[in-house]
């Protein structure tokens, strides 16, 4: 994955003093990089029968929407709170400072559904875990897969046992 | 298209009274339609030679990443202020009530660049034309693509002349 690490931009100081952002938008800007980071993320799931790809806004749809497409299943966004237009359950989580919500349109999955959550980033994994636990409200939860794992903060205990977590690049 | 419209949910009142939105979510769930709505927008710029498809956020990520992956081209992200990490250059536009403003990476783009502008809806105009001077003030606008458009809005009347503007779904 080292070709895939090179093309992701170190932007130091955002968005605060002493973060490292790590940005993705160097590598799918890149048409083979992009090509590549989909493929790969799709080929982990692609004997899992996955039925629904659902992205985590807004980065989350960049990655799953071309995931779905190419595993052949529908995509179902999360979104922010306000955002979804029908009616949602929602999912309150952590931040450093406060807290903050997600939300899924209620009819969006139903008992049976096999659900592949998908981001571009894990860090310290509380959007993560709030989506798992809104898809597992309703559904079941086959995996969660990110470009990016920040594995310093340890996001992934956050998150659900039991679930296959992938990620492509690591720090 | 009648197919892909049936599939686009009616909300009424949302997100204020009186307004019907159309709620792409049950379109994109449902994979068939999906397919056939991300084949047909990329297939009107196949023979284009789009060197970049630039999504606006965030619907727009998730139809431009994967017309982006059809096309074998690079995304680019158009993002709300704030949100890109690197220098940018950015555009205001005029809502009902208020302004807003969008924004591009400074070097996303160089002149030659073919580019394709995403969204998921072409309404009033607004964001749409302030997202095509972003992206003819360093490269050249291709076209402007929708999968629907409101065509009561006049929103195609903002958009520059003797660019491309297609819309899959029109009301």
């Amino acid at each position: 994955m080292d070709d895939i690490k090179k093309m992701i931009r170190d932007i130091p100081d955002f968005p605060k003093e002493g973060i490292i952002f790590r940005d993705i938008t160097t590598a799918i800007k890149d048409a083979k990089t992009m090509q590549k980071i989909v493929d790969l993320m799709a080929a982990e799931y692609e004997n899992e029968k996955i039925d629904y790809v659902a992205g985590i806004e807004s980065r989350g749809f960049i990655f799953g929407m071309p995931i779905a497409y190419k595993l052949g299943c529908g995509f179902i966004p999360i979104r922010k709170p306000g955002k979804l237009p029908a009616q949602t359950i929602s999912q309150e989580y952590s931040l450093e400072y406060g807290k903050d919500k997600i939300e899924i349109h209620k009819d969006a999955l139903k008992k049976g559904d096999r659900v592949l959550i998908v981001d571009d980033l894990l860090a310290t994994g509380g959007t993560a875990a709030a989506a798992a636990k809104l898809v597992q409200s309703t559904s079941e939860l086959v995996g969660i897969s990110f470009l990016i794992e920040l594995q310093d903060l340890k996001g992934r205990e956050k998150l659900p046992k039991g679930i296959k977590v992938s990620s492509l690049v690591k720090y």
